[in-house]
């Protein structure tokens, strides 16, 4: 079927059940940022594949609700798939919601699959809609008649983490999430995001492409816990590790069921961010829900001296592949024939050599020239540019390795480059140091971090339209929070030992993209009597490209920041080379 | 009756209504941030006269919540008065309720005078302390009976501003807020805030001490509007105006019977910040409320271009006085007895030259030596120190002027300073010029203007416990929002035309304090294919003290905004000021 044969079916669908308008989110039960092929449901109908969107069709319009990110992208994907693109103002932002208040009327019903739906969009809606004599449906699945070739869901092998890896067992972290449900009067807790399960019970996996996590339920009371995991991923002896730490195996399956079976009256914490809103509706009406982000995404988001030992090593290895790569695409370049998804493949496989490494952390983003415009652009064999000996390459990518996650940006020129590219570049460049560099008090929230990153390229009058940072997990997903660094007013702050990327960005549609991007995690600084400051030490180790800095656009701790992380990247990568390699990154990490 | 004898009379109501906590708020039934003599509760019964504060009376314990910028002072205003100063530790934050959860048992009950506590404070509290069963009494007045002396309510005239100096007609705002209304589905609408009626109805007045309002409520529905006001406030000429413009006046009084006639089943639009308990539960229980910011907060914060050309004279009228009064300082220091006191006077006698001058927009903070540690000093008596020939002087004060509200901060070395002294307040020099200097796109919030504001301090791992900046009226009050410049996420964007004070400071205990505040106007600047930037006019016309200056700690573009400002400020100001001024004058805005 086309894509215009699969919305006619749908809205053949809609007729039947007298729906008015239907919304597919890009989620599934668990509420997942990267899906398996079983629920990608808005690529299957719509041909668009990027992270974040959500389809509205009603009987006149079919639009995709996407942000800046992907304005490029859904603009080329959808063409021609009668879906047209709505642009998002804020990033996540349910504007559709807005958008169906205005287009339907009185009476009219709007319908979703709660399984696929996070409880606060469904809230949303409910406080939208309802007011103005909408009704909602939460429980129609019109995809799965349709979409007769879907795959199945994952069923690869799970395992466990030693806690010489993981620094903390699962039963302790059983122990802390129970004390916190105990404080917060809450006898019972359900878990449906993959990566606080993962953490919880130091188990991970391979069910979901570049997150190394398991399909699984969680469901705490005061002192036991139930996993609800398919019993076939996992070895006898792992079963009988968790059975010792405390843990109860059930079925996958049995998921629902468990959840109508909670005691009446209970007072069940919920995350309406990291549930399903059909999941949600299963809790007995007696129970009092109390709701608030899981415990264990606070808890995670800490990472102890033991994750961080094995993560600084991590980096070493990840900058060793990174620098072994970028030697051979200038030793290549020009003499073969490389395009972008050589790139991403010549990355993996020096990944690969890395002792621990299990896959990528994410899809390459390789984007030559104006493709480096495009900041989540993954290359097809439609788009897939040769590398010239010209023009600014854009590299962001990331490993996932038994000891930690990696996820860095570089852009490096493949020939002279132009004064606008250099003094862009150098604005980044000045603007990433800025936020790697800031000292600042305890409580500092991550929109106060992203405004100082930023301010570089404010004084040129020049922007980014993502956020400046994300949330970084320990062998988990690479995105994590509760912390970001972006412009939103969430009301997070930062805390010592977090994970988070710098990654300011500057975007000349059709012309390049630049995006310099490290990980820090925040450390105790100074304790003065205008109190604690907290400051950040840079984890990522791989040089960045100085022939495009304009030294001018520069202050001088700029340039000792720039010159002594060079001094470090090559102290601790340079073992790790050949001899051709060693005089090569000598070279690239030279003092400006 | 001392503090003591007050609280145990208060302690006795307590008992016979059987009360186990009682709140007294720092309110009116206007919300309004200063108040009339008449509703001077906190002051009256614990002495403490800080602007911000809550006081929370048990039978074991009696403690005043309030902020950092209160911590010295509320220690020494209520020493031996029975009650205890409790620190809070975000500005604002009712953190009194979570202490009332933990002290009180089941089935105690709090209690509180709902005329003088705001809606959200209110709904706080029922929602923290009603699920452990503790029962709130919202309508309890214990303070009235035991108050023989209090003050009347004030009773001053009040007058219109006309057009040419509002810039916009009173018919016309109430269009604008009409035509709100109607986008929200509401047909009825409370104001209770002064500041929010006076821009409303141009009607200026002097109910307040320093804030030019009138005590008055208004009422909308969607074509009449009704001001409550005592009727000899106004001459019959301002009465037929505002009859003329389509406004009923009421007496005062009858606002109680007004609300509770609300027709039933109305759609009620009431801000619950800017309302008190007491008169939202008035409203009919048929009625639907819709709760958000007062339309007028949003309109009256965006100057009209005849606001901001009054704006910027006023601004030179204020700079010549203060000229005038540092000048004169200068001359007399160490010739004669100048005490903090005498300052207040000194400046309020050169502003009064001024045309238009009405009276303070605040009580004039002159804080010596250690006084300047005290961001909200003001001297009294006891505490008045006499100025000597070395040590800094931190001056905070502003005037209303007919044609403009004023708002400056500035330190002046009284001798030679100290390199601490210099290093000081040069960073916070440098802060204050950063924040005044920074393009931003459209949609930035205050919060990020906070952290760029602060960097320079935070380099140097410095800090301010206060916000960064608040909105300033037009002839009203010195405080108004929606926007704010501090570090909470507070999710409001800086719109053009939003007058607001940028003030980092810094203090010291014991030693000294610095501060350096400018009001500034944010204006379009460019539009780039990055976006519609925004930035900030300075407003304050007033040189700023070089001597204090350790110029190796700015970049060159601070200098070039300095010596740039001074060359500014020397051309506005020589013209009002004689000859041997002028002289000082240019001495005192040499570039640096």
């Amino acid at each position: 079927m086309t894509t215009n044969e699969k919305l006619s079916a749908l809205r053949e669908g809609m007729k039947n059940e007298n729906i008015d308008a239907y919304i597919i989110a890009l989620a599934d039960p668990h509420i997942s940022e990267y899906l398996p092929d079983h629920y990608k449901n808005i690529e299957w109908i719509s041909g668009f594949t990027g992270s974040a969107g959500t389809l509205v069709i009603t009987a006149e319009f079919a639009g995709l609700w996407t942000d800046s990110r992907y304005f490029v992208q859904a603009a080329e994907q959808l063409k021609d798939s009668g879906f047209e693109l709505v642009k998002l103002k804020a990033q996540g932002a349910a504007e559709y919601a807005n958008w169906l208040t205005v287009t339907l009327s009185k009476e009219n019903t709007v319908a979703f699959d709660g399984k696929l739906v996070p409880v606060t969009i469904a809230q949303q809606l409910k406080l939208d809609l309802e007011p103005k004599g909408i009704k909602i449906k939460g429980d129609i699945d019109l995809i799965s008649s349709l979409w007769t070739d879907r795959s199945d869901l994952p069923n690869s092998k799970a395992y466990l983490l030693p806690d010489k890896v993981t620094g903390k067992s699962t039963s302790e972290k059983i122990k802390e999430i129970q004390q916190i449900l105990k404080k917060k009067g809450a006898s019972t807790h359900l878990v449906s995001s993959l990566d606080d399960i993962s953490w919880i019970f130091n188990i991970r996996g391979a069910d979901v492409k570049c997150n190394p996590v398991v399909l699984s339920f969680a469901l705490f009371n005061a002192d036991k816990v139930w996993l609800f995991i398919d019993a076939e991923k996992l070895s006898d002896e792992n079963k009988k590790e968790l059975r010792d730490a405390g843990v109860s195996i059930s079925p996958y399956q049995d998921i629902e069921k468990a959840i109508k079976s909670i005691p009446v009256n209970s007072s069940v914490y919920i995350d309406p961010k990291r549930n399903c809103y059909s999941y949600y509706t299963l809790i007995p009406e007696s129970c009092k829900k109390i709701e608030g982000t899981n415990p264990s995404t606070f808890l995670k988001a800490i990472k102890n001296a033991t994750e961080l030992s094995h993560t600084r090593e991590t980096m070493v290895k990840d900058g060793v592949a990174l620098s072994r790569f970028f030697y051979w695409l200038e030793k290549h370049l020009g003499k073969e024939k490389i395009a972008e998804t050589t790139v991403a493949l010549k990355l993996k496989e020096f990944r690969a050599e890395q002792n621990g490494f299990v896959g990528e952390s994410f899809d390459t983003i390789a984007g030559y020239k104006e493709h480096g415009a495009l900041p989540h652009y993954k290359a097809t064999q439609e788009s897939d540019s040769i590398l010239k000996t010209n023009g600014l390459l854009l590299i962001d990518s990331g490993g996932q390795y038994t000891s930690g996650t990696t996820d860095i940006t570089r852009v490096v020129s493949l020939g002279e480059p132009t004064n606008d590219e250099r003094k862009d570049y150098t604005l980044v460049l000045k603007a990433m140091i800025e936020g790697c560099t800031t000292h600042f008090p305890k409580g500092t929230r991550g929109y106060q971090i992203d405004a100082i990153t930023r301010k570089p390229l404010w004084d040129h009058f020049r922007n980014y339209g993502h956020g400046t940072g994300h949330g970084v997990g320990f062998f988990l997903n690479v995105h994590e929070g509760p912390h970001v660094f972006n412009a939103a007013n969430i009301d997070i702050a930062i805390e010592t030992n977090m994970i988070t990327s710098i990654e300011p960005g500057l975007y000349r549609e059709g012309h390049y993209g630049i995006r310099i991007e490290n990980l820090v995690v925040s450390q105790l600084d100074e304790n003065t009597i205008f109190g604690q400051f907290i400051s950040f030490e840079t984890l990522t180790v791989c040089y960045i490209e100085t022939s495009l800095i304009d030294k001018s656009l520069l202050e001088d701790y700029h340039i000792d920041w720039l010159n002594e992380y060079h001094n470090e990247v090559y102290k601790k990568i340079s073992p790790n080379l050949n001899e051709e390699e060693r005089t090569w990154l000598r070279i690239k990490t030279e003092a400006i």
